[in-house]
């Protein structure tokens, strides 16, 4: 097998090969452009890693985990439409470099250059991919509109929360792997195992961005430390304080919450100073730990040899320690 | 087989029972709205009776019909956003009732629901739908791309319209009666005719449409006569007339649709003496004639027996005839 930078150099590669201007430019452009933007690539990573974890040539999938990056950046362009994002990776969205009905048709053109895709895979194993890709897509879309709908709901439950997180990050972790799996031919145990296995790990991952998102090194971390609070997301580090607190101080963090100052540092300081006092930055470390743990003891149940294992289990940790 | 009204009202009824409100409600409202709001139903009605046609049941295609369907709306939501259109069917458009945000991403479920529809079908039969429906949704995205790319361009050629037109129009025609084709399971060349025959009926209807947006009659037309000019779009008769006209003409005719007067009452009759004058006027009529003897001379070619040949046969006339 690979290493982890590998599998990225060979994705790129076949990424830049494929990926081309093609005519009415307009439309392509902006597609070649976000795909160029970079990032971690984790999707196709994991898609050509699962492949080869089950014995099969990782060049086999290589079509597959193109399909996933192409969905995965649809999604960004067209959810910075709706955030309102100026910047994605640093540099310009692509609503902001073209404009919006940019943004909408080429993030269009680009969920069905995904299934286009797939069409490189025979009868069954092409409809097992589609299939896989299209429950996906479409609990993307429901874990989008979840987040979306609470910004405005002031009842959100966590388990409302995990299930926001579930589908909007989660599930296409989860199908990244088992896409490996389907290519690679394996038995259906093995299929939902590795997409637990996934799943479990992007809801450890998505909550484990929340507590960064407060409490990270701002030298590590990427994004603006305290952006969440600064845009009152409410993330588990939230719900789980307002659940925790003691009446006086749920009410001071629903007030802080229903504010934007114009200098944000005094409101971050004490939002996170409840965070840690409530106990829920004990608590979110505490999930995080769990659910990374359900990742692993999947990991251990499914009947492939623990040299194989290793990868998915040093690929966990790197996550889990954000040096990827 | 059935009248073209009944297979209308199995459609209505089947898609009644399956496109109903599921959670997020948010996500899946406009879903429901927009597909309630009527309409000829043209597509689906044409895959159901391909499918009578090459001599299966129509009901095994009642799924790729609506997915047919979906896909319109999907195409229909999109487009009134980046039309910034009020009006959808004499109701307002979704973005309008909701918001751009919820147009964007029901609009995006819309194309991935779509998809999943085509899995009733079993491996060979879904890749061919699947297949068939991402070529498709590829034109119709870059006939939307090259129809906003025209609107800033002087060079326009017929050729490049008639391109357009064909993308952005006939090729989901052709399609809708092809996945007919598909379901029924009959040859290639069936399939590719009963595609032809579609693709150059759409054609032949779009240019219809735009003749009649500028010389039908208002009580039977349906939009309002004379929009395409008001808002300046570069049809056929417009490009034609620029070939067509002296020098003067063609600039007055530039100028004039480079202008959007208050009252576009003057503009519109000048605009419409220099099309008869042109004579672009009765060569627009001379094309759709062209298109629909085309359509029909490869319905001709068709082996199947002269009575499955005449529903489509009426079929064409009544959508020339624009009674349908």
């Amino acid at each position: 097998m690979l290493a982890i930078t590998e599998y990225r150099e060979v994705f790129l590669k076949y990424l830049e090969e494929k990926i081309t201007i093609k005519e009415p430019a307009n439309l392509y452009e902006p597609m070649v452009y976000i795909l160029g933007l970079g990032g971690k690539r984790l999707r196709p990573v994991l898609v050509l890693m699962a492949t080869e974890i089950f014995e099969k040539d990782y060049k086999e999938a290589l079509d597959a985990s193109l399909a996933i990056e192409i969905f995965h950046n649809f999604s960004l362009v067209h959810d910075d439409i709706m955030d309102d994002a100026p910047l994605r990776r640093g540099k310009e969205t692509v609503h902001e470099k073209w404009d919006i009905n940019t943004g909408i048709l080429s993030g269009d053109a680009m969920l069905i250059n995904a299934y286009q895709l797939f069409e490189n895979y025979e009868g069954n194993t092409f409809k097992e991919l589609a299939q896989l890709f299209t429950k996906t897509a479409m609990e993307v879309c429901e874990g989008q509109q979840y987040d979306i709908d609470f910004e405005t709901r002031d009842d959100v439950s966590i388990d409302d929360y995990l299930k926001m997180i579930e589908y909007k990050t989660a599930v296409l972790v989860g199908a990244s792997l088992q896409m490996g799996a389907i290519v690679a031919g394996v038995d259906e145990d093995c299929k939902k195992a590795i997409y637990q296995f996934g799943r479990l790990l992007g809801i450890a991952f998505q909550l484990q961005d929340d507590y960064l998102d407060a409490f990270g090194d701002p030298k590590t971390f990427g994004k603006q430390v305290g952006g969440d609070i600064i845009e009152n997301k409410k993330t588990f580090l939230y719900l789980k304080s307002l659940q925790a607190s003691s009446e006086d101080e749920a009410k001071q963090l629903e007030y802080l919450y229903s504010i934007n100052p114009e200098d944000n540092s005094g409101k971050i300081e004490t939002v996170k100073s409840i965070f840690q006092k409530s106990g829920a930055a004990k608590s979110t470390k505490e999930e995080i730990e769990k659910y990374t743990k359900m990742a692993f003891d999947v990991l251990d149940e499914i009947s492939i040899s623990e040299e194989k294992k290793k990868p998915l289990r040093d690929f966990g940790n790197l996550l889990m320690n954000r040096t990827v």
